[in-house]
């Protein structure tokens, strides 16, 4: 299956480490794996190509690989593991450190080293047909980027903003994640907004670097989304390990205390608990230190470029008109504190919402009163509109589904169109009358799929938001679709 | 807060067993707690009313108290618990033992004995406003009953049908648990068959009862819905057993086949993960022994009274109409069987879906052609169309927004008219010109709530579904709302 395109050749290798070690010398390997899960992911990186037995454009393989721009070739059903790394791909023997080729694209393998051309962005052919797409075009098309590196990346491939920017990522690094954890663990808000403060200058820096590669274009970030518990140990884990010390005669009132605040935080279905703005409304100290953050950097980079940044801040999971109206007030009230403060040109700033929930779409009406913008999070809005949990269903029903023929594409790779697209419409069409004007674009991976990039057009969308890596695939099928038809015939 | 209608008298006693102990004597007794969890079951059954410090109309307390028709009182926030079984109600003080009255239909409680009237099924008054109602009303009242027990008692309150009869509570009982659980450990499908053929008797005695009792009416039968997971041992209780046994020196191959099956069977949103449908297509053994099953007993009724009873099967969390089209082929098939391999009248059937899934209900126009019927399953339907998973939304962000307003009614009380209410008009409006006259009905909870029977009225349903003590309640909610406007004005 060509799980990501392009053309790779190499060494085979068996383990990640081995990719990585070799790899990192600067031999060119490619990483062979029944599957891959994140603990390969040192060795993808290190890979120039990856290739798995089992999976399919959904597999961790082909998310990353495609999340990196690595050519991938997945489900190589022919693909057998023999003793001391030897294999057999379709019958014939190979060992580890033979040289094979793989090409994404089209899912082929070859033994040996097959010549490739080199991918160049600044190929005059792909230019001009760049060109006239960016003339055809009526979408924008935006990158979904959490760092200045994918920004900068993105920027060069075309990308006319962000469209997603999420910033839970932004809480993960060594030196934040004792702050996140025990401001998680906080039971007083004295305490919690203390250790709010301590996060800020890390926010101030993260949204500073991310305005500056985005000068004189669009920044949409979302405020924080994923429920708490996702910041702490595993249930399971953290149980097992207070189980031991026990086990051993040992007591730790600290871990203890983290298993209690986890069990606590435990949700049956995390996905539909208390994430997005519901987590705004519970902690409004995390949406106020956010969009203080944000300001702040956007004041910083204004003062530096003597050009004010173009940000819009995006409230995530609203489901009800009341959500978006309370939680634009403590962001507003934020911002606007910071602009008092500082001297200078205006910044101008839109607040707006995902539109990820059925009833969000369906009551877009009454949710766009409050809304600068709509942003559709398509992901989740196929998981709820479907009831398929992403994480859940592939590799498990899902992917029976697709072999058996009960649906002939995937829906998280190409938009439901009946389904998802049919509330994106009734949104879009709700909205309209009501705030006439009214932003709306796409950031879920559908942003970067050209049959959905299609539909896009036809509901007459402003922007499509995808991976940096897809913004050239974008910008093409933008092209396309306006030159099938008007922009909004179909709306 | 009112959390159960009906009064109740008794002396007040503190745990569930004390409950227990002193109600199974004949002595009347109410169950005050700070709140109820399942482990307190057997003392709300033995008490004569509840009473809960914490909690409103979505705790434990009061939909298991709902669903006993057993008064409940909860929320009382001026209830203190001091030392050796004194307690503080609004300042006065009580002690374990002291008698008290607590009206559920008002929310009052009363220290002492107030005088009851008690509740009269045959009061001439009540009877006579049920006649009215009855011959106002155009909405079927069916109940929502897995035993024969519930649906005996539904009858008498008047129910016409079976709404709903899920099946996957016929597997819990002591002797059926551990075959369903080698059924769900068993790894190929022949062992898997033989298993499933040992629970087949189990379900023809089942369906036959409730055939029995529900003669002359429709009785609509889920096949298997939950995900497999919940019929095995909780994954962190499992892990904490397999180290426990670890750590004293011994191993258990069972137990840690079981915990390798729980840890594979694991979903993150277990709620939109492999149930319904998906697990019918997956394991389609299952859904064979079920249809096969109730089918015998259908022609085992039918030969034993002469009646054939109406048979309605109904096939869960359909999403696409392709799933319902294969699900319905494998029930066809089993129906068929059975039927060509019995003498004596006909057996009439149908085969429908419950309409749950947002997805469902903006296709319905393609999934009524695979249909003889819709039920909408409001309950699943508001947790996907809002994003709220009900287990995770009680007591915690949904608490809070019904405390601070941000939502005004509790939309798994009262159906979310202007979401899941306008999903469920789309389709009916699909599945009407498609399908004429196919049967639509509603079986959440909302189908014994007067104002959401209301809006089924309004759009025209045929019946609603409810739980047993609401079916009266239901009757008079659909004659009040036939007289305020005509059937369907509102499609």
């Amino acid at each position: 299956m060509n799980a990501s395109p392009g053309a790779a050749v190499g060494a085979i290798v068996l383990t990640a480490d081995e990719a990585e070690r070799r790899g990192d010398c600067g031999e060119p390997v490619i990483l062979v794996r029944d599957e891959t899960t994140p603990d390969d992911l040192h060795g993808m990186i290190a890979a120039r190509g990856i290739m798995t037995a089992r999976g399919g454009k959904t597999s961790h393989a082909a998310i990353v690989a495609v999340g990196m721009g690595r050519p991938a070739v997945c489900g190589v059903h022919d693909l057998e593991f023999g003793e001391g790394g030897s294999l057999r791909i379709a019958g014939q023997q190979f060992a580890a450190g033979d040289i094979i080729t793989i090409d994404g694209s089209s899912g082929s393998v070859f033994a040996g080293e097959a010549p490739l051309i080199e991918a160049d962005p600044d190929n005059p052919y792909l230019a001009r047909i760049l060109e006239w797409a960016d003339r055809a075009r009526d979408l924008t098309v935006r990158t979904n980027a959490d760092t200045p590196g994918d920004a900068r990346r993105a920027r060069e491939f075309g990308a006319e903003g962000i469209g997603l920017c999420r910033t839970e990522h932004m809480f993960f690094s060594d030196e934040r994640v004792p702050i996140v954890q025990s401001m998680i663990m906080s039971d007083d808000d004295e305490q919690r907004r203390r250790l709010l403060a301590l996060l800020r200058p890390f926010q101030i820096d993260d949204f500073t670097a991310i305005f500056r590669e985005m000068r004189g274009l669009p920044v949409t970030i979302r405020l924080l989304d994923p429920p708490l518990h996702e910041f702490l140990p595993n249930l399971v884990d953290l149980t097992l390990e207070v189980e031991r010390l026990h086990q051993s005669g040992h007591t730790s009132p600290d871990l203890e205390k983290q298993l209690a605040r986890v069990m606590q935080l435990h949700e049956l279905n995390p996905m539909l608990g208390t994430r997005g703005v519901r987590l705004g409304l519970e902690f409004p100290d995390i949406y106020r230190m956010q969009a203080s953050a944000i300001m702040t950097a956007a004041v910083a980079v204004r003062d530096e470029t003597g050009e004010p940044p173009i940000v819009e801040i995006m409230i995530p999971l609203v489901g009800f008109r009341e959500e978006l109206r309370r939680a634009r007030r403590i962001v507003t009230e934020e911002v606007e504190s910071v602009l008092a403060a500082s001297d200078g040109p205006p910044i101008a700033y839109l607040i707006g919402t995902m539109i990820e929930l059925p009833r969000a779409a369906l009551t877009a009406d009454s949710i766009a009163e409050e809304a600068d913008f709509f942003s559709f999070g398509s992901n989740d809005l196929t998981q709820t509109t479907l009831g398929f949990s992403r994480d859940d269903a592939e590799g498990a029903f899902l992917t029976a589904y697709l072999q058996d023929n009960v649906l002939l594409t995937n829906p998280f790779e190409t938009l439901d169109i009946d389904g998802v697209g049919q509330l994106i419409r009734i949104a879009a069409h709700g909205a309209r009358p009501v705030h006439p004007g009214i932003k709306m674009g796409i950031c879920g991976e559908h942003g970067g799929d050209p049959p959905s990039i299609g539909f896009c057009h036809e509901i007459g969308l402003d922007y499509v938001s995808c991976s940096p890596f897809r913004v050239q695939v974008a910008r093409i099928a933008a092209g396309q679709a306006a030159l099938r038809g008007p922009h909004g015939a179909g709306a």
